[in-house]
């Protein structure tokens, strides 16, 4: 087996566990920085481990675009590419198929699509997308899926559930890397019935973990709860679960009662690129002028290297004169933000006061929302 | 006397010196990265000072547009604004007038320009340099000069040279900070006669310390070298000599051999922008495509980060990516270079082969110049 979970503790539906990999061990719920295309942005491997996270994405969309898993398999994999030596989880491209390429064409063979990059013409086959994540030798790939937004008609709901199905067990079939482990994507939109049904066959076909795809999609908190409770439910207790793209702060702690183990978004690094940061009090947006005299940290008692090194209005001017550096310290600490909250979240969680926990997080968050 | 400078030992023309400031010492000959408005581009000061950097340069004509002189003062000066520890020069913003400002209008009062950032009308007077300077709180000021481009006619540099020794005594006067040592700036581009007579009437001055304006103004290296030699050799030779904005590993070098101690310029960091390193074989440019599939460091050798951890084919892949890593782990190495460089020029002084060592030095860059 390349991974093994744990389940250690659990609050409610809430749980803690430790997930170990080809790579090292990780304590979840987690958090995932995304590092699309081999970077998170603005952050070096050194940067990110300081700033807490323990597990990062890959893209293989991107990645087969440029540079080319053959080039990084020759390169001695993803892992020592981007100089990431803890573990690696790759998502499979079904997502980007639907939010990146210009024009696609699915029907149950493959995914035919367009390059946002040059334009060419490329096909990806469950077995073209094992092959692309074996190159890229993560420690968790993930299964091809079919990800239509979450408004899609049911009959086309439907057609991409069976498909996504379909295609995990091609995915299992061509996997071979016994170092790596291969997740399947439960998919569904907001039709319960349909979620009910991709989880119970996904789940027979046995596989070491489980996602949750599509609630990224345009859908509220409430639609996504509503989904997300009964869908976690049907999933096997003793495997990790994955909410794919999920999310803002309040979204993740609310899948974390639903019982969720991991977690990416790219809302750290791209709303530190934008000026706008996550604190204990709620988000803070750097470009405001009442910034510009403040002389105290963004997050007081924040343990990152931008809040013990900078004040306000020292990221306010780095804004202003649109300087590189304002990205990169944001995203810092965007990124400790979201690890620290894991971090509590699992000490809730061990302390059986999770729910407490929670609501104490939106009370404060809510005061500035 | 806020600086004291110890000449430690002479191999030629070239010197090794010491430079003690109130923010600590710096050996010399050195090269200051430029943090123009309050931030060295991409670079964290915790990675400046791993890349060898001691002393930085900050820039009174941005940064008294943008944040504001009065509001870096009132937050605890400019080391506390920017989190950097070390010595730092301000320079006067004398060239920047000429060289950013889109109108001016100098006279022996003032110069009077337009703001680039915002249109609005500004007046700098030497006392106003001064002024801005020790709000900031640099541990070496500059007086403001009048640096018009090398190829002026020689009735205009005349009066640019009378009136830059004007405002120097005008600093001079205005200048209180105890804790801030002001240097004078010679100028009068490849006129020699102009620069021997600016150089005889500020050393009458008496200041602590030199500079060397107008350098970087579109002339040749030769050119350069024709005008600096004899202008060196008419500076105190107990006090240290800058040269500003200078300029590429080879005119270091050069100016180092006529007896120059200080350096600033901001090529390392803008061809680090650019995908454009420098490296003990002369410079490599990251985009080009032999580098896709290039295991190995970017200079085999280099101790710096970004050689420690990332291969060329990586550093490629940021550049083609766009991911903003790329301009920030090759202006890290490219500064490191530079210190690198003075840390190893420094050595061949103290052992009396600073001709060797240059010669050297060019001959390796001059294979891939």
């Amino acid at each position: 087996m390349a991974i093994r979970f744990e389940l250690v503790h659990i609050d409610g539906a809430a749980r803690l566990g430790k997930l170990d990999t080809p790579h090292g061990s990780v304590d979840t719920p987690v958090f995932m920085p995304v590092g699309t295309q081999a970077s998170v942005k603005g952050l070096t491997p050194r940067m990110l481990e300081e700033a807490g996270a323990r597990i990062i994405l890959g893209n293989t969309y991107h990645l087969t675009l440029r540079p080319g898993d053959a080039l990084i398999a020759e390169l001695g994999g993803l892992h020592r590419f981007m100089n990431w030596n803890g573990p690696i989880l790759t998502d499979s491209g079904g997502f980007q198929v639907y939010s990146l390429a210009p024009t696609r064409k699915i029907d149950d063979h493959a995914a035919v699509f367009r390059s946002h990059i040059d334009g060419s013409l490329l096909e990806l086959t469950p077995e073209k997308a094992v092959d692309i994540q074996e190159n890229l030798g993560s420690d968790i790939a993930m299964c091809l899926d079919e990800c239509p937004p979450a408004d899609t008609a049911s009959d086309y709901m439907r057609d991409a559930v069976r498909r996504t199905v379909h295609w995990a067990a091609r995915c299992r079939e061509a996997h071979r890397r016994p170092d790596q482990a291969l997740f399947a994507i439960v998919q569904g939109g907001t039709n319960l019935a349909l979620r009910a049904e991709c989880a119970r066959e996904l789940v027979a076909l046995d596989f070491p973990g489980y996602a949750l795809g599509g609630f990224s999609v345009g859908e509220t908190q409430v639609q996504m709860l509503e989904a997300l409770r009964p869908t976690a439910d049907l999933l096997p207790i003793y495997k990790p679960r994955y909410l794919m793209g999920v999310g803002r702060p309040e979204d993740i702690l609310a899948a974390v009662s639903c019982g969720i183990d991991m977690f990416d978004c790219v809302l750290p690094t791209r709303n530190g690129r934008n000026a706008s940061a996550f604190t204990a009090d709620g988000p803070v947006r750097l470009r405001n002028a009442r910034h510009k005299r403040d002389s105290s940290p963004l997050e007081s008692g924040c343990p990152c290297y931008t809040c013990g090194h900078f004040s306000r209005a020292y990221l306010h001017h780095l804004f202003a004169a649109d300087e590189m550096l304002g990205p990169t310290l944001l995203s810092l600490h965007n990124v400790s933000f979201y690890c620290r909250m894991m971090a509590d979240a699992r000490r809730a969680i061990q302390e059986r006061r999770f729910a407490e926990f929670h609501s104490v997080c939106l009370a404060r968050w809510g005061a500035t929302l």
